[in-house]
């Protein structure tokens, strides 16, 4: 049975992982027939926001102790990740991918990479293993890997961004799944794009589907 | 379109909203051409616990804050639900459900129901509209409604003190519904059995379905 790591950075969409995206990932993988373990780094988010206001709470919330939500317990942390266990590597999105696992919320093309997660995106890559990254975790691979084609769907700016890191950026659509001409890297823009459930569910199905075609 | 309500009790299983059973119920719903509005009761939750550790934690969230995470920052409290706006009434389930929305985690069938929770089941149940429940969430209809058939799965202790309310527990399995005889009132055990997540879509989509069939 085919093994995925997936990567996820706290829960909820403004400070966290995109739940939708991180929930239907994991059904994307089971029902394809794969299977998944959980990770997430150890160390704080970068902030709290209310979901329901927008703004900033005055607490400290870990990402690895919040993304365990999402995965009802069932989770390690990043640094117990060893590539060699695994067929595939997975990133859903959110606004905690350029929060807590690197600074493009701030920063953009110039950001920081959380090490572990750039150690493990190296290594993934070293070993020619699929990666695949939904909604804007793309900017992960982007900074990571440079010269790579991949999408965040058609937003302009964000788009012009990752031009800036080496990275070709590529329009797209609901359900699309661009792979980079040369190596096994995937993105599908979810969330990136004005999007429902059921086109999250899709884009999950079919970023999936496409890495384990090359497994 | 027919639409539905959706309540929601925090964020994560341990003291809020089972996230996979809210997401992927409101994924059937859409699926299935319905639409929903999501609501959640703005009261503190009764704890917060560490979903790594199973501890619980020296802070307090509130839950309608905590379910917007889940919402993506849509959703509405819980006594701005009218129920002539709505064509069905749905509980995925999570512990909170039995912490924040009643407190059946500690007094068991001589539990309290929030008073908003149980306004809305009794209305919704006069007017005759479906009524939904998920994993642990029948224990709120077996309270307020009394002599319902309903199912939480297969746990003896539970379906017991379901007994001592006045319902009537009926043991199921992975993706079956129960009806009660008399009304429309629906219930699916997800994850008050072992379930993975595939099992857990099978069964939001079966309920739904099932709902959306008396339409």
């Amino acid at each position: 049975m085919k093994k995925f790591a997936v990567v996820l950075a706290g829960c909820g969409v403004f400070d966290g992982a995109e739940i939708h995206e991180a929930t239907l990932s994991m059904l994307a993988i089971k029902r394809n027939g794969a299977d998944y373990v959980l990770f997430a780094p150890d160390i704080p988010q970068h902030h709290v926001i209310n979901h329901l206001t927008g703004e900033e709470m005055p607490e400290t919330r870990n990402v690895l102790v919040e993304s365990a939500r999402i995965a009802r317990g069932k989770i390690k942390p990043l640094h117990q990740l060893n590539v060699r266990d695994f067929d595939a590597l997975l990133f859903p999105g959110g606004f905690g991918v350029a929060k807590n696992l690197c600074t493009w919320a701030f920063e953009g093309p110039e950001c920081r990479i959380d090490s572990g997660i750039e150690k493990v995106i190296r290594e993934m890559a070293t070993l020619k293993k699929p990666i695949g990254a939904l909604c804007i975790s793309p900017v992960l691979l982007a900074k990571v890997l440079g010269n790579v084609e991949l999408t965040i769907g058609n937003d302009a700016d964000t788009a012009a961004a990752i031009g800036k890191t080496g990275a070709n950026h590529i329009s797209a659509t609901h359900g699309d799944v661009v792979r980079d001409t040369h190596r096994p890297v995937f993105t599908t823009p979810c969330y990136m794009l004005d999007a429902d459930i059921t086109q999250i569910a899709e884009g999950a199905e079919n970023i999936v589907k496409a890495m384990l075609k090359e497994l």
